[in-house]
């Protein structure tokens, strides 16, 4: 079995209150595959870069036992650009400056040896994109679909035609609210799943997470954290903690989803601890561990011998 | 044991997306003890209303068991009355009018057999006055306090002054970041207990609620609604269930304080479905039973066989 990523890699200038970093580590897939690692082996990687990407963090990617032979180097362009700037409670984000690059005319052949995966995950990209490669694999299991306000706004029907084809999204609260018009999570969550994905994911940063499918309802907080360094790339590393999880369990019951969302939310609170993903290069089980019963500890409740 | 609860019972005008209701029944002291009586007998309410208040309201307090003998009808002024407009989220609102009335010279001696109520309930008004209230009080166990930014902001010192007598605050996110100037939640509540409170509630609207007790954590989230009608009353409602519980069982162990914390989030999730306290009349035990239910099921997670 595998798992398929497809994103972006990507250079990043990240300002917030904590500091600024140039040119550092970033990009969806990235961000991805490396949380993913420290649940499964079988990662695929498929994305691309400018000849100033830095090939050492490509060997990063490889000693997490990632198959990176998708990534294709340009040798003409170099690689995407943002340059974004937090507020200082970080809860908003201005985009100073977004270079495309290589990334503009992204639309990946995939790999033969990688149509055959079951697993995928399609990175924030354009929806033609993410329907095109669609298109090139051998019916996968299950497919996660990531995407943004920028597409839910431009690119509307595109959007919903490749939806059709997914079985799992993962938006934030309001880009779940944007794409159907409601205000309630709870309605909101209900349209997306007519679209097409019956496993829907509302990320609610701070405020934790959301993961519905049939009727069924599952609410994990975020770890609390006494400090946030940087908060780029906290998405993708959820999703990639929660593919990683279905990977190695290949079992997607509600139970299980439920565990995937328990790992994401870990390796989000990870990740935003320090620049880029200079969380994700070493994180210890320990860790893990701990705050898994962190999360059991702040949400659990007893019956009480009596109810009323 | 009793319950003393001191607070606001006023007439507002209400306008939601759902749309407006004039000189319906509110106030802190009404939500506050209407949703605790649901837990507990030996509610005793402390507050001031005018001579056009509806006294069939203060029929409805006695037949929930509550004494209403702490309330002063003025013969001479007229109720408290507020006028709120709710944004189309209901996220946010606008006061149209504030006219304090009676409410405006709310000074009161509390009666003599009330001075020996063992738990306290200090609803939202001046601390000064709060503050006046607890020097009435023989001893009591466990004072409850909520506050508002008009207060955060203009009497600072009187405030702080008062939270040093009290056990237990409840206030939403964006008063504990003006109370203490700390962004982050965590940090925010270990500071407020520096002003006195050990027990800090930190709730956060459609979000959830948080309870913070020493280093213990726990975090609860808002029953998910499909429709809410008008959320005036929902954080006092929340603290009359969290208080009737407590009273009920005389625990204030972490354990007991979660499940305060999940009755208090039920009851506010039934106050939010009407106008007004509509939803407090008869709130059904199979209703409370069915969301105590629903809050379990939507944040349980089991410990996975295998742990990475």
């Amino acid at each position: 079995m595998s798992l398929l990523i497809i994103g972006s890699l990507a250079l990043d200038t990240i300002e917030t209150p904590h500091g600024k970093r140039d040119y550092i580590l970033g990009g969806s897939a990235n961000f991805i595959s490396a949380s993913a690692s420290y649940f499964t082996d079988g990662i695929r990687v498929v994305g691309t870069v400018g000849y100033d990407f830095p090939f050492e963090e490509i060997e990063f990617l490889k000693s997490k036992g990632i198959d990176t032979q998708g990534i294709v180097i340009s040798k003409k362009l170099k690689t995407f650009h943002w340059h974004g700037v937090y507020t200082a409670d970080m809860n908003a984000r201005e985009s100073l400056i977004t270079e495309l690059n290589v990334f503009h005319s992204f639309d990946p052949v995939i790999p033969e040896e990688f149509r055959k995966s079951e697993y995928v995950c399609l990175g924030n990209v354009d929806p033609v994109i993410q329907n095109k490669i669609i298109k090139q694999l051998y019916s996968p299991e299950l497919i996660m679909i990531d995407t943004m306000d920028f597409w839910i706004e431009g690119k509307p029907e595109n959007l919903k035609s490749t939806l059709s084809l997914t079985n799992i999204i993962v938006v934030n609260d309001g880009e779940a609210r944007l794409l159907t018009g409601e205000t309630n999570l709870l309605l909101a969550g209900k349209k997306i799943m007519d679209f097409g994905p019956k496993i829907i994911i509302i990320k609610k940063g701070e405020h934790g997470a959301m993961l519905m499918k049939d009727n069924e309802l599952f609410y994990c907080p975020a770890v609390p954290l006494d400090k946030v360094i940087d908060p780029t790339g906290a998405g993708d590393t959820f999703a990639g903690g929660f593919m990683g999880w279905l990977h190695r369990t290949k079992n997607v019951s509600f139970e299980n989803l439920k565990l995937a969302v328990v790992f994401g939310t870990i390796m989000a609170s990870v990740v935003v601890q320090d620049f880029s993903l200079e969380g994700l290069r070493n994180v210890e089980n320990s860790l893990i561990k701990s705050r898994f019963k962190k999360l059991k500890e702040m949400t659990y409740f007893n019956e009480p011998e009596i109810l009323l």
